[in-house]
């Protein structure tokens, strides 16, 4: 989907989502101011309003919300009501970022100096677990619009599981990248966990606050659950083949890290012999030069890894559409987003 | 008191926390075996049950559920209704003490290698992460024993507000220690964030869970904040003055970190110019010799810091006593146990 028409069917729902971001974080006493720096630097509130070139570039492409209120607006007509679950779901997923961003040693996020990179590495982490604080605090704000406590607790059960499962699965990846075998499976079971588990309860939770229906809550779940795997296989195809000005991430760090993502382990499985005792030497060593990640990105053409990354991340999202069985006026979004996140650029 | 009366009076307690906190951990499914095996080493569930002894000395003394508990028994005569919501103080806690011993660097916590010392700082910030995760999961266990859910999401709010505080306060705490001047003032806010939230938290939800009498709830709130405060105070004490064989912390480790505690401010506050410009020449260095390390003992010595200490933690202490201004047949043990958090030696 081009850019603008992107922008125009998807720009009220951001809007909103975006105001209540806004109202969430306004409502706190600040106490560390420190906090709150790190926090506007996140989202890009400390660029003036008027430099909205800026803004869109750094402020992140807000999909667990949007999915969210896609759903929503799909299964009841309207959105607003599970804008604060969604902001939740943001802010979660910011939350990770900053310390993800630190483990990983990435200087730079959206086109500027990482959390970390800017305020040091215990900062950014003191600075990440006031955000975790401030989603939970921000899903309760359910309550005050009206949503039945026994919903909201469902809410908040269900998005302490997916924070859960994210850490677990970012436990997994950093494990991985010392193991000198993963199979193409245990890669699934950890994005899952580490990408999958937040859009997965962002479909969820966007259907459970607009139905009673437990058969069309599960059917989105499941949705989400596909589609989250999906797009963390497309993410890993763009952090080797994407265009770097779109992405802002180098498009080489990913192998320079060794990080052991769908295309890497599909080589692995692949390649014929000699190709495979050769990425298992390169994958031994402390760091790898540029010469080994020539090899490496020679290697994968090779082996037909780029079509393999792109077919898998295909039947997933296939997969997921296949769930949305039925009909409704506005499910064609959904399915427009869903295209955008599986064939997006960056 | 001493440790045989703590133990008869207070074991049962804890023996229902401890089995709570069990519960709540053993009803997850296990994706990342780290985390669990993190989970495990920090609560001391690795060690066998026939080892109580080296258990009790790893398990720490659950002071936050305690005295949740404590209070829950005051006003309703019983205190099982509040465990979850008292568990998830405890995972909170601890989720802190992972990731403040990474930032501290802080080799040991409990008589053993602190987590970051035994898995690396990375997977200490992941465990940490999970386990805060885990602890507003413990928290919707209330749901299920019957709290009515907008009672549930009111201590979700808490919780995560208590949360946010913490955070904060641990962000102040850090940046502390890169300023030339802190007052004894800006030492109090920090503490009662950093320290005094979740203990202000334990008291307030442990009345909130079992009255609707909203004065009473505000009263255990604010005597809670007082207890932390003093608390904290007198851990500070403990830091320079206990005795590291109960505390299992070296007691010139605060210092030789150049920890902006209360004692030291104390004495910056008092001390007589040539004294106030030694400290300040010590800790404007990069990292403190064994007899900067006894230059600053004897300069805390000669302002009176260790009385001034004392007596501040007293004066939170007698604080949070007027706020108990009721009788009832169990506060008894409220006053004792808030008597042992600051009269404690370890």
């Amino acid at each position: 989907m081009a850019s603008a028409v992107y922008e125009q069917t998807f720009t009220p729902f951001l809007r909103e989502i975006e105001a209540e971001m806004r109202a969430a974080r306004q409502e706190q006493s600040e106490i560390a101011p420190i906090l709150w720096q790190v926090i506007d630097y996140q989202f890009g509130w400390d660029i003036p309003p008027e430099d909205s070139a800026r803004f869109r570039k750094v402020t992140g492409k807000k999909i667990r919300p949007l999915l969210m209120a896609l759903v929503a607006q799909a299964v009841r007509g309207d959105y607003r009501h599970v804008l604060p679950a969604g902001v939740a779901l943001e802010f979660v997923h910011n939350f990770t970022l900053i310390h993800d961003d630190v483990m990983d040693e990435s200087p730079e996020r959206r086109h500027r100096p990482a959390v970390w990179t800017r305020w040091g590495p215990y900062q950014a982490i003191n600075a990440g677990d006031g955000l975790y604080a401030l989603s939970f605090l921000a899903s309760t704000r359910l309550h005050r619009i009206g949503t039945p406590p026994a919903k909201t607790v469902r809410v908040v059960e269900w998005l302490a599981r997916a924070c859960l499962q994210t850490a677990e699965g970012q436990i997994l990846d950093m494990d991985f990248e010392t193991r000198d075998t993963v199979s193409t499976d245990d890669y699934i079971t950890m994005i899952a966990n580490k990408t999958g588990a937040l859009i997965e309860c962002a479909a969820g939770i966007g259907a459970l606050l607009s139905t009673d229906d437990e058969a069309l809550i599960a059917a989105y779940t499941d949705f989400g659950r596909r589609l989250g795997i999906a797009f963390q296989v497309r993410d890993d195809y763009l952090g080797i083949w994407g265009d770097k000005a779109q992405t802002g991430k180098s498009t080489t760090s990913d192998i320079r890290e060794k990080k052991k993502s769908y295309p890497v382990l599909a080589a692995f499985e692949r390649a014929v012999p000699a190709d495979r005792a050769s990425l298992q030497a390169i994958y031994r060593q402390e760091s790898l030069s540029d010469a080994d990640i020539a090899t490496v990105m020679d290697i994968l053409e090779r082996t037909g890894a780029p079509a393999l990354t792109d077919q898998i991340a295909r039947s997933y999202y296939d997969g997921a559409l296949e769930r949305l069985g039925w009909t409704g006026a506005d499910q064609e979004l959904i399915r427009q987003y869903a295209a955008f996140l599986v064939r997006r650029e960056y």
